[in-house]
């Protein structure tokens, strides 16, 4: 290795590990923190991130870049050395222009609007989140003024998240996805409703902690390079390839919940496990984008968890350890209770088919933010209003609404979207996978998942962010990001649920 | 507050952040981390120390302490600022002798260190363990010689834990105590034993969290401002004023020994909760010294906890938590068992009496490694040999004896003499709170412990590491680290459980 690409790599590896550390404050501050250690966890997490952003946008590293990009002017340009400058430059041109103490305001802000977030949530008193969130929000317009302007300025947010990825080109996609997903919606409604009253409970906790447990077992998550804790809100975090943790939480009127949030972020920790261990402490480490890791998640969590194979192996057991509520439920019965399509309240519980438009609903909003057309004060009964637009239904207070979420008392906004592409990446992923494993199906049934598991870290886990999202859906299915595969998948899955003739 | 002082304060701040962050680190590689992610956290270890050591050792700094200490020439000693000053000037001087890299390497060393003593440990195999120890030796001596000779130059790591300690100090001091503690092992020994045999338990461990629980609560421990979990060694770490937290282990072949650990955590815990707000994330935060630290963890565990007015309060309810083992078993009985005194093999569960000889033994080692005539490679045999000298017994193997504690696995040497300085300290202050709290015994007689907490917030915890540990000690009771109110406790105690009469 050249001297230079040595010095850099070697730079990149400790900023790698400032951002872990922080990564580590960030879970145990959703994990196991007491309130008492709020205030300093915020200092600490501004000053980490004031340092690792002071060491990633040096003079030393500019120079280092622009030399190295010119020695590896010739090399092969999927090659990992000329992927990790092409990513670290984009990187660095994004930092360059961020001043560190905006970084620091942002880390510490947002620290303190997380637990204004989780009170406010507790309480659902929007008030209490409020006038943090309006600072959330005047951040990110702040942060946008450091950028050129762009074709839309909300484009600046979304590349955080969606490397390479246009305003426009999302609104185009959930242009095209919309009619399409509510004339299923139409559909489906008019057919009569399927019974999920046994998902009621009761599901005793540890049962359901155990079985889950067993299933992603099942699916490949290693414990020895992971763990699972609990936490207000379901996430993955990783520290290193080797020590990607998620959470769950259980949820009293929502009894399998749980299961699905944990085979949700078992999907996220498989593709960060999967990453090539070369990319270790590099800015290659990680995934191609959030909305492929979307796509991970949701493969596990929907095309996997909530299909008929899956649940031919694994009914039985879920049956006898909540005997109470399913022992007199046969397994159809079962499935169809578990992909029951009914408008609800709560984004992470949503079925599949209309999970998408509580995106779109927070894509306007955000956008309305980001514009000033949407002042925060008026959150609240916006969201309430399109709600009942999208869905039919008004929250009945606003932790069931607006205070569901946790993106934006992180700071997050530009977010909310990738949700959606994931879903839509998942199923172009899906038609591909069972091209090349025809008998996957029986595999499920069977409950073997190395095979699909095999197909994703080759495709998909083992590249990192070498690839931009769009770049990596290309090279797996041959086409970019597109509803039609979506559609397709829920169009089969729900005429055989509601048992209607497709159109 | 002068622009300056304003700087420094700051300055400090973001030091003590990136601290507390590496305090994180530690915690979570000892309670929760996966195996996998443990080369990662020494790296992050390693790059963290080496940034908080980077930003300590700057021209910047120094300049600001030298203006400082001028503009201050004139202040009370005893004001915050001053104190503020001299601690950061101390720690300056001795940090800036130390290259960046040789800390990072001493974190990186450590770390795996850390991992190596855990499988060792499991293993029982001081093999394991024995080529990182070398490499925590040579990196100790390392150290040393990176600071002018000293009168002996284990003075030097002392320095680190207790503030202007010299060697020589502590063995006089240790030369006093030992024929003392000697003699009286010697009349306790030659009385009839008394009897434990209801210690074995079975003790429900989730009944023994419970109490502990409950008693620390008591002692005025703030959920709010810590948690309790469980690591393989028991510990107290801080990352804020108000974020102290403590583990705990269970031992199956010592049942109660978790509950006297959980009381000794506490004892650290308190300490660091009772330090003055106005010191967060300064050096004047934390402790006085290791040696004043553990006073306060042995005055909760052994001067309240292995007191008979204690459990004239807490045994019944106990009792009625371990009705097979205690059912039968009166006070009086319960209190002499908890005390017993006999010669025994791991450090952390040796009774009051034998305590300090195994610290003796660790200090001598330490000193002989230090200075050469002790290598690694000879340790078991030493440790063995030496254990059966003064304690007449021989480890049946390394668990059980030179891979019992996880200090040198941290790198720490110097570090023993605090645990019998403290112990020592916990006497002198237990007569002094006597003599100002007249009816103390009847206060613990009823479960009511604020007044003793109040005192030792006052007195000792508000000052944080203000002063010396010999000029605390001295403000505090009148008189420097003196062996005689030890012995003196020990006396009263043993000749009432052991039914002789004083000489």
């Amino acid at each position: 290795m050249s001297d230079k690409l040595q010095k850099l790599t070697t730079l990149l590896a400790e900023i790698a590990d400032v951002d872990n550390a922080m990564a580590l404050l960030g879970w145990d501050q959703q994990t196991y923190m007491p309130k008492g250690g709020a205030e300093a966890r915020g200092n600490q997490l501004a000053t980490l991130s004031r340092i690792a952003h002071q060491k990633f946008t040096t003079e030393e590293i500019g120079t280092l870049l622009a030399d190295l990009e010119g020695e590896f002017a010739g090399a092969e340009p999927d090659a990992d050395v000329a992927r990790l400058l092409e990513v670290t430059r984009h990187e660095f041109d994004r930092k360059i222009r961020v001043p560190a103490d905006f970084v620091a305001e942002f880390a510490l802000i947002t620290s303190r609007a997380f637990e204004a977030w989780v009170k406010a949530r507790a309480a659902s008193d929007f008030s209490i989140f409020r006038p943090h969130l309006e600072k959330v929000v005047e951040l990110n317009q702040r942060y946008i003024t450091f950028f050129p302007p762009a074709e839309h300025p909300y484009d600046i947010l979304l590349d955080q998240y969606e490397r390479g990825m246009k305003t426009a080109e999302v609104k185009a996609i959930f242009a095209d996805l919309r009619p399409r997903q509510l004339a299923l919606l139409k559909e489906i409604t008019a057919r009569p409703q399927v019974d999920d009253s046994f998902l009621k409970g009761p599901f005793d906790e540890q049962q359901q902690w155990d079985f889950g447990v067993k299933v992603i077992s099942a699916f490949g998550y290693d414990w020895d390079r992971g763990r699972q804790d609990k936490s207000a809100h379901p996430f993955t975090t990783n520290f290193s390839i080797n020590d990607v943790r998620i959470t769950t939480r259980f949820e009293a009127d929502h009894p399998v919940a749980s299961l699905f949030s944990t085979m949700h972020e078992a999907g996220h920790a498989l593709y960060e496990l999967g990453c090539s261990q070369f990319f270790e402490r590099s800015p290659l480490a990680g995934g191609a984008s959030l909305a492929v890791h979307e796509s991970q998640s949701r493969l596990w969590e929907n095309l996997v968890g909530r299909s008929l194979p899956f649940w031919e192996h694994f009914y039985p057991e879920y049956r006898r350890r909540f005997p109470a509520a399913l022992g007199q439920v046969d397994l159809r019965t079962f499935y169809r209770g578990i992909n029951r399509v009914e408008p609800s309240l709560i984004r992470v519980n949503a079925d599949e088919a209309t999970y998408n438009l509580h995106v779109m609903l927070r894509l306007e909003l955000e956008i309305g933010m980001i514009e000033g057309s949407i002042p925060v004060r008026d959150l609240p009964g916006i969201w309430n209003a399109k709600m009942e637009e999208y869905l039919g239904i008004t929250p009945p207070n606003d932790a069931m609404g607006v205070l569901q979420d946790v993106h934006w008392s992180g700071g997050s906004l530009g977010y909310f979207a990738t949700y959606t592409l994931g879903n839509l990446i998942s199923a172009q992923l899906w038609e591909k996978i069972h091209s090349d494993i025809p008998d996957l199906d029986d595999q499920l049934r069977q409950g073997s998942f190395a095979a699909l598991l095999t197909w994703l870290r080759e495709k998909i886990h083992c590249h990192g962010r070498k690839f931009k999202p769009q770049e990596l859906v290309m090279k797996v299915t041959g086409t970019k990001i597109d509803p039609a595969p979506y559609i397709r998948y829920l169009t089969g899955k729900y005429s055989d649920i509601y048992e209607f003739q497709p159109k």
